[in-house]
């Protein structure tokens, strides 16, 4: 079997890539994707990371919203409100339907990796995303307010308050599954997507059996390449920018990079921010300068290109 | 506090026949549904008798198709379709936020009977739908393949099968809620809609508590008036009339009638049907004959003031 490439994904920002990853390596790709952003509605487990990135490797995402899926209708939901119910995490009705059935077959006792695998292929997703764990992880921020719930902090107060700390409830339990420890020993590399460092790929990180997988995987020889979600000090997508200032670090993609020390080899980095390749460079990464910047599937090919060419140039 | 009239109902036939009592009654009008039809679909629960009565009593079913809501649309279902779920059970969009709020609270430990009323009142429903229990009781219905659960028989293979038996399987462990029991306890009158006797009325006068709760009503003078739901031998909706003959009786007014003799004390009866009448007294029920066809609100309302008149003039 050819060896697969392993991205480490969060949602938004890791669907893009792993969309212009699939294009290049199709099922040689296989995507992990961070799960403790998962939350309960109405009784019914959403998975948003995951489902972000199968929707757009699907070729169904509604690229106008940059979320949800493409011709999305909210009638479910608009009766929901009628009922009283919060709706403040809008679920479409097709989305709802992945997460009727997750939640059917996570009460019949079935894998979260099997049923992930299950809808990918009845949607025709040619790459495998695997959830980080089967376990269940929640992450949590510390705000003025308490601790809260990451969804309640993301959608319902739309990323405001300012971010003190981050936790991964459950994290303690989790284990990396049999098909990540399979990918990660076998991966030629393992790129980490242009998401949010503390709540995408921390978590995945720190799921007992996924670094040091990765660090395996390096001392073998394979590179890990991460690519910066921050561009000319903003976040591409999201609140990366506020909460690398709010828990001490530099909002740039130097801040980014000095969380992947000792993680990864190969640096990805925007043009715009070119003067920090040396900086970069003097933690010990080697740096590729590049448009990151993935408009429409062209571009995400060919920022996926630069980042394969990245790893194998390593 | 006024006294009551309750009606005893199944689906289609006795949402009509509660919509038009409504019309006269308001708030006065207290509905016990028939629940051993409920189905867990896509791990949701659905009470399809509970809910038809609902819509049509907030004044929006879908007078089309005779069952679901006004307007409804099917995007989840079909997105159910794409990821292989059986959906012979068609639920539509608007009609699933019933059943996701409903599994939720139910999920969350809540009565059925709570559920029902906070349901009902979201839709400004002026009359009271009861469950006829909170415990489960789900009908099957034995049949050449053997026993089947109801929906399978009735849904999916339209009713085609002959129906050689009925069995409520959990009736042993259902009691009527102190909800129904108040409302026998003061009702002015019992109406037992023209829903099909075997698998709508006889289900809930087999619920602990509530035939005796209906014959103590009896005794303290008052009166039970049943409605034919079938006319010239055949029913207006469903498989009753076939059901009638499969399983050793007549598929008349009077077949009907001799399912509540000693249940009821004024059985109503189409025109078409007036032959019948002599013979269904001779059961000991005094008999009314009118139009029970009820065609749009008038209609409705013209058969309800009729059922309402033979109660009072009992």
């Amino acid at each position: 079997m050819t060896q697969p490439i392993v991205l480490l994904a969060g949602g938004v920002g890791g669907a893009r890539l792993a969309h212009g990853l699939q294009a290049h390596l199709g099922n040689r790709l296989v995507v992990v994707v961070n799960t403790a952003d998962d939350v309960e509605q109405h009784g019914l487990t959403v998975s948003p990371d995951h489902d972000t990135v199968m929707y757009t490797l699907a070729g169904i995402d509604n690229r106008e919203w940059g979320w949800g899926i493409a011709g999305e209708t909210f009638n479910v939901t608009e009766m929901l409100e009628r009922y009283g119910a919060e709706t403040w995490f809008r679920l479409g009705d097709r989305d709802l339907a992945t997460h009727i059935v997750r939640t059917a077959r996570l009460r019949r006792g079935d894998r979260p990796t099997e049923i992930a695998r299950d809808l990918q292929h009845a949607l025709g997703v040619r790459a495998v995303i695997l959830p980080m764990s089967d376990q269940p992880v929640r992450t949590e921020v510390l705000t003025d307010d308490g601790w809260l719930e990451f969804q309640d902090y993301f959608v319902r107060r739309h990323q405001e308050p300012e971010v003190r700390d981050v936790r991964f409830v459950g994290i303690e339990d989790a284990t990396s599954t049999h098909e990540v420890d399979a990918a990660l020993e076998s991966a030629e590399a393992i790129v980490i997507a242009p998401s949010n460092p503390f709540v995408s790929v921390r978590p995945i990180l720190s799921v007992a059996g996924i670094e040091a997988g990765l660090q395996t995987a390096r001392s073998r020889g394979a590179p890990v390449v991460a690519v910066s979600g921050i561009v000319g000090g903003v976040a591409l997508k999201g609140p990366a920018d506020r909460m690398l200032v709010s828990l001490g670090h530099e909002a740039s993609a130097l801040g980014v990079a000095r969380q992947y020390t000792g993680i990864a080899d190969v640096f990805v980095l925007d043009r715009l921010d070119e003067a920090l390749a040396a900086p970069i460079r003097e933690l010990g990464l080697r740096t590729v300068v590049t448009d990151t910047i993935m408009a429409g599937d062209a571009g995400r090919a060919r920022l996926a290109a630069e980042v394969l060419a990245a790893a194998r140039g390593g």
